[in-house]
C-alpha cells in the first residue's frame, strides 16, 4: 500500500476503476497514515473520518455499478479549512470561528463532491489565510515534510503538506498573495492559481475578495488540470480550453523580467530556476527578456488592497473580540484601520493600469507566458520570525503577489532542490483565461524531468523517515 | 431648410446620400442656427466652426465618390465638452481645465469621426459632470428649450438641448448618475446609457469610473441604436445584438417595482408614465409587479462610490486651487474627503449584492426589462436652488442612479408632457448586454406613438418661438 500514497490522482483513479483497489480500502489506509503522521506534521485541523468512509462506501457501490463520476471518483482529497462544509466546523484557522458550522458546502466543495471526491479532512492554514508560514497560534504550526523544523509556507500550508507527505492525493487551497503557489513550491508540489473568478468563491471565507483565488494543489500538472476542470464555475468553464495539449514548446514565447522577480534571490535557488529556464529553451521555447514598469507601485497596490479589504471583513469581530486574534493577524489588521478611501481607490487604479501595461507588453513581444521563480528564499525555521515582523513574509519568500493583482492564471511547478534538499519552484503566468496554456507548458516541462518520480521516491512517507 | 433641423439622423443621412442636400450646406445652416439660438440657450461651450466645415467638405467629396462611411457620414453632431479633442479646448465644464488641449481625440470621438460624423461643437455641462442642472458658474446656465426659465437637467444638459432645439442632429453624453437620461427626459429626447464598459471611456474626463458611462442622445430610438453601433468598443461590440427587431411586444415581460421608483412622484407625471405602461401592455407586453430589496442601501452605495472616486480624481487640483471650483462642486468634493476605505469597500460589496439580487429577481420572474419613470419631478427654475442644496438634485429629479450602480443598459424614452408642456420620460432597464433588447422595446413603443412628430412640430425652433 505504501507506494500508493504518492501516486498521482490519475493513477489512483485507474486503479479504482480497474477495481485493483477500493475507495474504502484507500480511505482507510489513508486515515491510518494520517493518524501516524499528524502528531509530527499537523497538516489537518479536522479529519472527516466518518463522512469520508461513508462517501467511500457510496463511491465503491457506484463503481461496482459501472457508474464513474469523474477522475476524482472515490479519491480522497483534502480541503483548506477555509471552505465551508455543512456537517463540520470551518475554523478559517481562527479562534473567532472555532465552533462555526456552515449551513451548506462551499460551491467548489459541492462541485468536488458531486464529482465523487472523498473529502478526507480540512487542512491547517495561517490564521484567516493572512500569512505565509502556517504558524497558527490556535491550531499549531504545520511542518514541512522535507524538514520538519521548517515552515511549509502558507497560507495553504496544511494542504501542501498533506499532498507532499502522502496524506491526501490532492488538495484545494486559496491564494490572495501566493497562498497556493508558495507552499506548493516550498513542499515540492504543483500549485495552480486559476484566472480570477474562474472558480466560484461562494462559501469560502474572504481575505481580500478582489485578490482571492481558489485552486488545486497536486503532485502532477495533469492532476491540477483535471481538478480545475471540476472546480471551475460551470458558467465560466467555457472561457478556458483545458483540452489542447502540447508535445514540445516550439513556437512558445516566454518572457522573463529580471527586475524584482530575480532580485535578491538565493544563489542556489537561482541556479535551479535558471536550469529550468534552460530546459524550457531546450524544449523549443523562446526566452525573451522584458522590462515591466512600476513594479514597486504595483506591489504596494496589492498590499493596500489586501489590507483594506481584510480590515473591512474583520472590522466588527476585531472591534468586539480582539483577544481572539493571533498576534500577527491582529498586527496586520491594525494596518488596515483608517486607510482613506482615496488610497484604496488609487491602488485599484494602479492595478488597472498595471494589468493593461502587462497585457500590452506581452502583446508587443508576442509572449505566451511570463516565467519567474516562485520562491527566492528557502523556508526559515518555525518560530524564528516574531509575529510583528512576519508581515512581509510572503513578499520575502515569494514572487507571488503580483499574480493576484493581475488576476491572471499562474502555476507553480517544482524544478529542483537546494543543497539542503528544500524544494524550489518556478511560476508560469498566463494571460487571462489561458489556464490551459500554462498547464500545457508546465506539463511539457514536467514530462521532460523526473521530479515527479523523484518526489514520489524521496518524500518522507513514514514517521521515522520524516526528518530525512 | 428649417424643417430639416428636427429630422432624425436616418432621414438626414438619406437626404445626404440622395444628394438632396450637401453636408456643407447642412453644416453651414446649422452653424447659422446655432449663432441665432445660442445667446438664449447656451447649449455650447465651443462651436467648432472651422473643423466642422473642413470635415463637411471632405465628407461631401467622399459622398460624390460614392464612398459612404456610415449613417453618420456628413451629419453634424454635438459632443459633451468632457471628451478630449486634439484640436480644441476640453474644459470639462470647469475653470481648472479652461485652457486644456488634449493630445488626441477621445476613443469614442475617434470612432465617430472615422464613421464620418461632423463634430459641430462641444456642449455645456454641469461642472465636471458633478450635478444635474447644467447651471454652470463658469460657462453660464444652459436653458431648456421647452421653457427657457427651466433647467434642462444635467450633467449632459447642453447635449440634450442641442438635440431638442435643433442645433445638432444627435449628441454624445456621459452618465454617472443619470446625466444622459435625465436631461434627455427633461428635454423630450431619447437618451441611452449602454451597458457598463460597452463604450470605451479613454479620453473622457472621469467622474466616478466604476459608474461612468458614455452614450448617445437622439431624437429617435433608431438613431440611438445606430450611434451605439458606431460608438461601441470594437472589442465588445460582439457582446450585443443590435440587429434583432420587434414588431410588437408579445412575449415581452416587463417588471415594475413601485417602491422607490414611483414614490413621491408628481401626479401629472405619474399619469403620463402610467399611460405609457398601458401602451406597452396594449402592444403585447406583460407587466409584472416585483419587489426589490435594499433599494435605499443601494442608493447610498451609489452616492458613496461616486463621491469617493470623484474626490480621488480631484484631490490634487482641489487642494492646490480650490478657488477654481464652483460652489456646489466644491461642496460635493468636500463630502468625498476623509471617507474611510472600509466604507467605500462596503459600498462596492453592496453593489455586487444588489446586482446579483436584481438579476436573480429578473430571472425568477422571467423578466426581460424593468420599467420606471426617468424623472418624477418637473424641472425647476434656473437659479432657484442654492448650490449647497443642489447635491441631491439628481436623486430628487430622477430615478436614474441605480442604473449606474447596476451597470445595466438603460434607455430613457419620451412619453408625454405635463400640463405646463414639460416633457416626461420613462426608462427601460435591461440585463447586461441586452442593449439591443431595450432599444427594440423602446422602438416598438415609439412607433406606436406620435411623440417624435409631435416633438418635431412643437419644439421651439426659432428664436422668437423659444419661450413657447
Amino acid at each position: 500500500m505504501k507506494e500508493l500514497f504518492f501516486k498521482d490522482i490519475q493513477t489512483i483513479s485507474t486503479l479504482l476503476q480497474k477495481k485493483e483497489i477500493s475507495s474504502i480500502e484507500l480511505t482507510n489506509q489513508l486515515l491510518k497514515r494520517i493518524e501516524e503522521l499528524e502528531p509530527t506534521l499537523n497538516a489537518y485541523i479536522t479529519v472527516l473520518k466518518e463522512e469520508a468512509l461513508e462517501q467511500a462506501v457510496l463511491m465503491d457501490k457506484e463503481l461496482a455499478e459501472g457508474n464513474i463520476r469523474s477522475s476524482l471518483h472515490g479519491v480522497p482529497i483534502a480541503i483548506k479549512d477555509i471552505f465551508e462544509t455543512e456537517s463540520s466546523v470551518t475554523t478559517s484557522g481562527s479562534k473567532v470561528f472555532e465552533h462555526f458550522i456552515a449551513e451548506r458546502d462551499a460551491k467548489v466543495i459541492e462541485q468536488l463532491k458531486a464529482a465523487g471526491a472523498i473529502i478526507i479532512g480540512k487542512t491547517n492554514l495561517h490564521e484567516f489565510a493572512m500569512g505565509a508560514t502556517t504558524e497558527n497560534p490556535h491550531y499549531g504550526s504545520t511542518r514541512n515534510p522535507w524538514n520538519i523544523k521548517k515552515i511549509p509556507g502558507g497560507s495553504s500550508g496544511g494542504s501542501a503538506v498533506a499532498v507532499a507527505a502522502g496524506t491526501a492525493f490532492g488538495a484545494v487551497g486559496t491564494d490572495t498573495g501566493g497562498s497556493i503557489r508558495l507552499p506548493a513550491a516550498l513542499c515540492g508540489i504543483v500549485g495552480l492559481k486559476p484566472t480570477y473568478n474562474l472558480v466560484h468563491t461562494d462559501g469560502c471565507t474572504p481575505l481580500s475578495w478582489t485578490l482571492d483565488h481558489i485552486g488545486p494543489m497536486t503532485r502532477t500538472v495533469a492532476d491540477s488540470r483535471m481538478m480545475l476542470r471540476i472546480m471551475a464555475d460551470p458558467e465560466n468553464v467555457n472561457l478556458i480550453d483545458l483540452d489542447a495539449e502540447m508535445t514540445d514548446l516550439h513556437g512558445v514565447r516566454i518572457g522573463v523580467c529580471e527586475e524584482y522577480f530575480f532580485e535578491n534571490m538565493n544563489l542556489e535557488m537561482k541556479n535551479v530556476v535558471d536550469a529550468a529556464m534552460l530546459r524550457l529553451k531546450e524544449l523549443g521555447a523562446e526566452i525573451v527578456a522584458i522590462k515591466l514598469q512600476d513594479l514597486k507601485e504595483a506591489i504596494e497596490a496589492q498590499k493596500m488592497i489586501s489590507k483594506s479589504e481584510a480590515y473591512t471583513f474583520h472590522e466588527e469581530n476585531f472591534a468586539k473580540t480582539p483577544e481572539l486574534y493571533g498576534k500577527d493577524t491582529a498586527y496586520r489588521l491594525s494596518l488596515g484601520h483608517s486607510i482613506p478611501a482615496t488610497e484604496y481607490i488609487r491602488a485599484r487604479n494602479t492595478r488597472k493600469r498595471f494589468i493593461r501595461h502587462v497585457l500590452e507588453k506581452m502583446a508587443q513581444k508576442g509572449l505566451d507566458v511570463l516565467f519567474t521563480p516562485t520562491n527566492t528564499t528557502p523556508p526559515f525555521d518555525i518560530g524564528s520570525i516574531p509575529p510583528e515582523e512576519s508581515l512581509n513574509n510572503i513578499f520575502t519568500l515569494g514572487k507571488t503577489p503580483l499574480g493576484n493583482l493581475l488576476g491572471f492564471p499562474v502555476i507553480s511547478v517544482p524544478c529542483g532542490f537546494t543543497e539542503e534538499k528544500m524544494p524550489v519552484g518556478f511560476q508560469l503566468i498566463g494571460k487571462p483565461y489561458d489556464d490551459g496554456k500554462i498547464l500545457n507548458i508546465a506539463e511539457v516541462y514536467e514530462n521532460s524531468t523526473n521530479w515527479v518520480s523523484y518526489l514520489e521516491k524521496n518524500t518522507a512517507y513514514k514517521t521515522e523517515n520524516i526528518t530525512l
